[in-house]
């Protein structure tokens, strides 16, 4: 004992002692049941953010009294114990943190502590794995052939083939999946793992053709290290940022060699609750053929952005030109020498713009509003450098640690972090900030300057990451036409609010998206979306993301108010991260494993 | 610099002092050119291993001669400097044990140094990259997106695309690869990653084919940890032995995502080298379109097994049921109730053996001369365990660190360590092996009781891996009959030497491979066959290894006796590490960088 203590550093000794006492104080008052000895171990403003682990949800407390009502609720029957330094998580990035482990009644948590003299100032607690239910990877992998002598014995080959060809017709999915994009797809990956039979069911005829068909300058805005999927991390010659048929492919080797039951071009025409039977009755159309599938639970992963909005404009059915929306974009080639109109302004809006622009076509970009910018250098440098870069990784920053780092802050002070980085930002690379400002552009940093992530946590839009238009629009390569609305149409040509009329023989609406639930309106029922109300958001009362204060995101990941409903989605990060605990969620219930869900979120806004 | 000696536990102190004074003392010597210095660092038999990095060879000298002789030829080119510790490596397995790094004139190299009594016992050295050419991976990798605008941009899909229509036609490759199994593939993502242009021409519809399509029951019997290909590991959740259609989608999908030209249904017709124009002519049929390609290196990667051996038998041309050799065998079950004669007593001999027996075939094995056998799982723990094993993984060891490993014991000395692994594997094992030489089993250990490792490097055969059907030889349910040959066979039989005759409806030729330079003899010609010689092999004077003692594998990635042709192949461990060196070499003559060769093998075995 006395070596131990010798062998570190002075200065971490005191921290060190400071978090096992805690951690012991803490143990200690729960296994006592003693909420009162808990709550006095937390500071006034202190959060306790819990990823499944507690509460079979995914939720923050804020206060001593939230900590209260959490343990209150969920003490009994969590049994938590074990709580000890997760020595092999590492070292934490400062003193007055560290990372943590503990068991619960059913499973085996891992998380993060903040003190704050000495009391817990944020606490993350997340559900890592199930006992009894751990996943066959390291030491549990598969041994890959029985060894001996097996009468009849069935190769990998024939066991998977039998398994795809009777999966949906001799035998029911306990899960279905409705999209197999990334997020579709890590969910898979995970519940595949557990044991979990499941089908993703994707309307295009290749995994990856969700980035395949997209305008073909697509590329990744978030960096390599950012974007790993789960058990298969990119090689160290992948790109920074992938090209869009690049991710494609990659998407769909995983698909493969992951054995995940991906049904591609499966249309999901409808689906139905049986509330007596708990299960779902889902009609899809595989290659043509209407058949049903009975899942006990119904994932909705059709894309975080929901379903696209188009504008209603005056002239639509008169305007002769190609119009359509930035999802349904093909890119540049046949625009060379034309005339277009881009409405909009965030990422989709830029990339089309310069893409066409650089196969000479004649580009105008209607802004209708404000949009945060941010260089993409200056944010892989200030914003994600810390977690998420070649330098992370050779200070020994693995993606589980990047992770759990980023899930420990909670949403309400998330901006705390963010204000200074984009204050940052805008000093650097404040010529560039001025010189789009002076070709008219209408710049913001967020309504509380918190920049970039926070507009993408409160509404999903909002912004560009710059990776070139930005001197097109300033230099007046690409043309601007800001702080208007278009009109009307007539055959040929845009009218704006400012009087001015752009002649046009493209049109594309990169006006955004709606929310999640608009999938479950057009699958289930608009009483079902009504049910299940708005997707994501945090409920900062900011521009597009109403309160009231909700501390996580809307429906994402966790228990909705319709049963057996779930949503999946987010970026290449948030699809990898977030669906360990989906898939875990799910797992449970597949078990028997009672799942009491603590703080139902409530409906505020049904879209 | 004290503080840093004070840091360190003092048993390790002086070794640590110990090697780092004879990386001086060498680099001195090196350095002032004074081989008789050089010389005094080594012990009387000491061996130094080099890959590429002095002799543009695989290469061991043996001796303070051969040392002498290696530093008189290749000093004043290679120009090494900087010998250090290779911290980034981590520590050495044993106190007189070190990682080393050291620069030459064209590269950067790692190695591995064992003292003994201060001098050198063993050296290793390898050359790592070349400068200017290192690979873009980690801090290197491409960006993915040229930010900016640039007018008519290419995206990555349709730069790839011209890449794929141009190679071959309007452009030609510097390397042609024949053979797309795992060495072919191996090597071209290092080739593609080191820029050198490259197709791999396989005769098969798909990558993968040459495992997909073997017997249904094969799994590979090295473990996961030994298999891992270049810049991709197996995921954790990868079996510990692979299915051969898993391990074949994983080869497809890799080929895939590493971008690699691979010419599938593409069969290799005929080659000549130009000697003046230093070129090869390669006549291709592709999708059943005769073409030829022009590289400037040509790699044959068919298999370091090579052709098969057919034997040739009386009566095979009256026989009326089902004969083939052991690469054609399909599987067992067209032969459920058949009589089934397995001929050879090797791993695919078992393999064959056991998949018939489990589908209620009558299965006899006719074992013509003494074999290994060696149990997966005690070849796991005892032979591999240490380097390649999730407890290896867990214990810090990393595949480079594991591969250097094995590459640091000399051939001429590696038997020493072999020997004790199998003593005791013998002594764990000794009622297993009891019961199945009671049932007349032939049993050996190799001439030496080196045990499957050492026949591997030897002859490339004469073992298996037992992972069940050794059982059922020692208990009957295989028929064997051993010390016999076969002598003829009627119509419906088999008649061995003991005057037994077998009734049979099939006949597997488990009989073996030849070397690969026969693939030389018929692709090219039976002169540049000879010319180059027998492939494989060590040299030691053992069964089916002739001397006189080469110390490396005759042929294998290294300079042959015909200018720009090389042999590549091995498991999935030699394909991995060597393809580096391979890799390296033609990188090299591509980019023009001098590369004598010191110690170019003379041939002394046609086949």
């Amino acid at each position: 004992m006395t070596e131990t203590i010798t062998d570190r550093p002075v200065d971490t000794l005191g921290t060190r002692t400071e978090v096992t006492r805690w951690l012991a104080d803490f143990e200690k008052a729960l296994t006592a049941r003693d909420i009162d000895a808990a709550a006095t171990l937390f500071v006034e403003d202190c959060y306790w953010r819990d990823l499944v682990a507690f509460t079979w949800n995914i939720v923050t407390v804020e206060g001593i009294e939230g900590v209260r009502d959490l343990l209150a609720q969920t003490l009994d029957r969590t049994l938590p114990s074990g709580f000890a330094v997760a020595e092999e998580l590492g070292e934490a990035a400062a003193d007055t943190e560290s990372w943590i482990k503990f068991d619960t009644s059913v499973g085996r948590g891992l998380g993060h502590l903040r003190l704050r003299d000495g009391k817990a100032w944020t606490l993350l607690t997340t559900l890592n794995e199930l006992k009894g239910h751990e996943e066959p990877k390291r030491d549990r992998r598969p041994k890959g052939i029985e060894h001996g002598a097996v009468p009849n014995r069935q190769t990998w080959l024939e066991q998977r083939r039998r398994e795809a060809e009777e999966l949906g017709h001799a035998t029911q999915p306990y899960v279905v999946v409705v999209g197999g994009g990334q997020g579709g797809i890590a969910l898979g990956a995970r519940l595949r793992q557990l044991g979990v039979p499941t089908i993703i069911v994707d309307r295009n005829p290749r995994a990856g053709d969700s980035w395949r068909k997209r305008y073909k300058s697509l590329t990744l805005h978030d960096p390599v290290w950012y974007d790993h999927l789960p058990y298969i991390d990119f090689p160290p010659n992948w790109p920074v940022f992938s090209p869009k048929d690049k991710i494609a492919d990659w998407l769909e080797m995983y698909t493969r060699v992951m054995e995940l039951n991906y049904w591609s071009s499966t249309e999901c025409r409808r689906a139905s609750y049986d509330e007596a039977a708990k299960e779902w009755t889902v009609v899809i159309q595989r290659e043509g053929v209407e058949m049903t599938l009975r899942p006990k639970q119904l994932v909705l992963a059709t894309g975080m952005s929901g379903k696209p909005s188009l504008p209603k404009i005056d002239g639509m059915d008169v305007f002769k030109g190609d119009q359509h929306h930035s999802s349904e974009h093909p890119g540049p080639d046949a625009y060379s020498g034309k005339k277009a109109v881009v409405i909009g302004s965030n990422n989709s809006a830029h990339d089309i713009c310069a893409a066409l622009w650089e196969v000479g076509a004649d580009v105008t970009m209607v802004q209708r509003s404000s949009t945060h910018v941010s260089r993409s250098d200056s944010l892989m440098e200030m914003a994600l450098g810390a977690l998420y870069s070649e330098s992370a990784v050779a200070s020994g920053m693995t993606t589980q640690k990047a992770d759990m780092t980023f899930a420990s802050i909670p949403y309400r002070i998330l901006h705390l972090f963010q204000i200074p980085v984009y204050d940052a930002i805008r000093e650097r690379d404040a010529d560039f900030y001025a010189r789009l400002e002076k070709a008219g552009f209408m710049l913001d940093f967020g309504d509380d300057n918190s920049g970039l992530f926070m507009k993408y946590l409160r509404r999903g839009s909002g912004y560009y990451i710059d990776v070139g238009a930005s001197d097109l629009v300033a230099n007046g390569d690409i043309k601007l036409e800001s702080g208007v609305d278009v009109v009307r149409l007539t055959e040929d040509a845009v009218v704006l609010s400012n009087g001015k009329t752009l002649p046009a023989d493209l049109i594309v609406y990169a006006t955004g998206y709606g929310s999640m639930n608009g999938w479950a309106a057009d699958l289930i029922s608009p009483e079902v979306a009504a049910k299940v109300g708005k997707c994501w958001g945090l409920g900062s009362g900011t521009a597009k993301d109403p309160g009231p204060w909700e501390g996580e995101l809307r429906n994402m990941w966790k228990p909705t108010q319709q049963e057996a409903l779930w949503f999946h989605g987010g970026n290449l990060h948030q699809s990898r991260h977030y669906s360990l605990y989906l898939a875990l969620q799910l797992k449970a219930r597949m078990e028997g494993i009672p799942t009491p869900v603590y703080g139902l979120q409530e409906v505020h806004h049904l879209s």
